[in-house]
């Protein structure tokens, strides 16, 4: 097990199997930094959140952290106080191992809701998951492993970024939002540099990233109790940062996320293609985003691409359907850059040669408004997964 | 072909096969009143509409209509100025063989989206279609049938209702939202009674009914082009109504739009599973709503219960990411009158027997807000059928 991902300076991490999972995989992940590490977290809008989201949610805003401890294979969702507590007794050993403060580690979970956490069993084996961590990329990609639970394939990525400072790394691993019976669910990521950032800057490119990165993929628009993104930033390539390195760091971050969010969509559970939705031409990015999402979120529209059938009416209907203002007689639609739809008028085009392009997995869609309501220079970028019988088994084998 | 669903007093339909259809099944419905009938209708809120909901919403509020002319296999949707065309000759053909104005008639085509109606196919029929209108429980079962889609039976239902005037009956029939390749789509009923109504009585009424009923179900979320709801009163029992009958023939044509309504989800596409979501305890209506169609909307909920796995946790993350305000400590959830989580926390139950008593193909989710936020009187019910294999091979099969 080898891999190219190389983790930025000071930061060292380690996967181990603890005994959560029924299948004896990898389990528990943690996260090192050296040195305190400036730190920023997005979590789940979900109003059910698991109890590790509501310990590492309110600790953010704190600053500093040491640590991040994942475990897989238990969500810590709807399980009350006694979650809640399990959660603290994560974070206050991994302190106790690496000697700093529990308020120091952030923890997130995933797996099954509604069950408890086998405390035990986790708190037994941190002091060792901690003493394990390493800066290798080896460790990396174990700590990557250990996070997984429904994903075919660990989401790892690194970056180097030259600064006046030196040279900075900006490193993530993420794991997918599959969700399977009975209840795996959660994405979560952990994105870290060595570049010295303030919290605010860590915050607001955190922000910047997400939104066209995690926040801009569907699989089944279900949003789970867990999703948690994380960004540590430890300064140990030392110096203030000038506002282009920041912006060179930022574009890093952009990118990381990209590619986790994008490796998320590929490994989505039962998935044939991979989906890019492109809304141009709109007055504001919030009416893009809106259209994009309803066109890639409907299950109408997942089903003939995994069909292999550019059934474009069902594409052009999703969006009429956005709640967003728009005049039909100025809306276009082109599938793997072939015009279907031209200005609200269905265009002739060879339907057996689009069909087999599609078939090669990778589709398409940009939906153009050029004039009317939401007519404007905005855009937006979705990525979703199609909605194939797999999917379907998949999530309704009952399996308890 | 028998029906024991009888027609109010001076309504005639019929139902006949002008050669939309390439299968040769019946695919032009006419519904005449004798005399011009107080209407109202509700239309898909859409963006992209077919030009026959563009047609009739603009005729609706002109007050009385004289008949109904509705095709299937082709929605006359995304068509531009020659399909809003065509959707006009159809009415001024109905209009003709009747002896009406075209601004008396009403019109409404589902199936293929973007393809031009083959209008002279129609037009060759309606003076027969017309001439063939009949008060019989049989002639209206022919209408219910011309309007299916990929409906597996028709759904037609008839009430009767004692007012101070005499026996009144409010009848309909729908076609359903199932949606199948290459662009089957949309959702219509026709509503009619012998009441004497106004205008604006009929608007109220039907728009309650409606909010009930219609607005209260979904297969994939996927809102069509053509939904259209239509009730015409034509007074043919003749006085004014008194208030108590007003109420009364309201309560019929809610009971007349559920039985349409849950008929549609009783034969959604490849559903197993017919599902009812209460939500209880909220502060107002539209919260209840909220939550209820989330929960109703989400995959994970729909795949779990084709598998008869009491998932509960996908419900309850569901009901999270409604984006309504509510302290999940307060959150209680019973399927089929089982409780599994009560006021955040789970309970114990016999899981085997409860997965028993989801397969037999009714589920009965109750989510109930006791207090926080969202506590409260109100409640709301949705409607909806399980997702499936079987649903996702009719969606995708790529057929043209």
């Amino acid at each position: 097990m080898t891999s190219k991902h190389i983790l930025p300076t000071g930061f060292r991490t380690s996967g181990s199997t603890c005994g959560i999972k029924d299948s004896g995989r990898p389990d528990l992940a943690v996260f090192v930094s050296d040195r305190p590490a400036a730190a920023a977290g997005v979590f789940t809008t979900n109003r059910v959140v698991g109890a590790p989201v509501e310990v590492s949610r309110s600790r953010v805003p704190s600053g500093t952290m040491r640590a991040v401890v994942i475990n897989s294979g238990n969500a810590n969702a709807c399980t009350g106080e006694q979650g809640h507590n399990a959660a603290l007794e994560m974070t206050s050993q991994v302190a106790s191992a690496l000697g700093c403060a529990a308020e120091e580690v952030l923890v997130c979970s995933t797996g099954i809701i509604g069950i408890q956490l086998p405390l035990q069993t986790i708190t037994a084996a941190i002091p060792a998951a901690v003493a394990e961590c390493q800066e290798s990329p080896a460790a990396f990609e174990h700590a990557a492993v250990a996070m997984m639970t429904t994903d075919t394939f660990a989401k790892q990525v690194s970056q180097q970024v030259d600064t006046s400072g030196g040279s900075v790394t900006v490193a993530g691993a993420a794991k997918g939002a599959a969700m399977i019976a009975p209840n795996m669910a959660t994405m979560l990521a952990v994105v870290m540099t060595d570049a010295s950032l303030t919290v605010d800057q860590c915050d607001s490119i955190l922000r910047r990233a997400v939104d066209r990165s995690f926040n801009s993929i569907t699989v089944d628009a279900h949003m789970s109790t867990s999703d948690t993104v994380l960004l540590l930033a430890n300064g140990a390539v030392d110096g203030p940062i000038s506002e282009q390195d920041l912006q060179a760091v930022s574009t890093a971050v952009d990118s990381v996320c990209e590619k986790l969010a994008t490796d998320i969509i590929r490994d989505a559970e039962g998935a044939s293609h991979f989906v890019t939705v492109d809304v141009t031409g709109c007055d504001s990015r919030s009416t893009a985003m809106r259209l994009a999402r309803e066109v890639a979120e409907s299950a109408l529209v997942k089903t003939a691409i995994a069909g292999n059938d550019p059934n474009w009416g069902r594409i052009t209907s999703a969006a009429g359907y956005a709640g967003v203002k728009f005049d039909p007689a100025f809306l276009s639609l082109t599938i793997n850059e072939v015009m279907v739809y031209n200005h609200g008028v269905p265009v002739e085009y060879d339907e057996p040669a689009l069909s087999a392009s599609m078939s090669r997995g990778d589709v398409h869609l940009v939906l153009q408004l050029s004039g009317g309501f939401a007519s404007g220079a905005q855009s937006a970028r979705f990525w979703t997964s199609d909605l194939t019988q797999e999917y379907v088994r998949l999530n309704s084998e009952y399996t308890t």
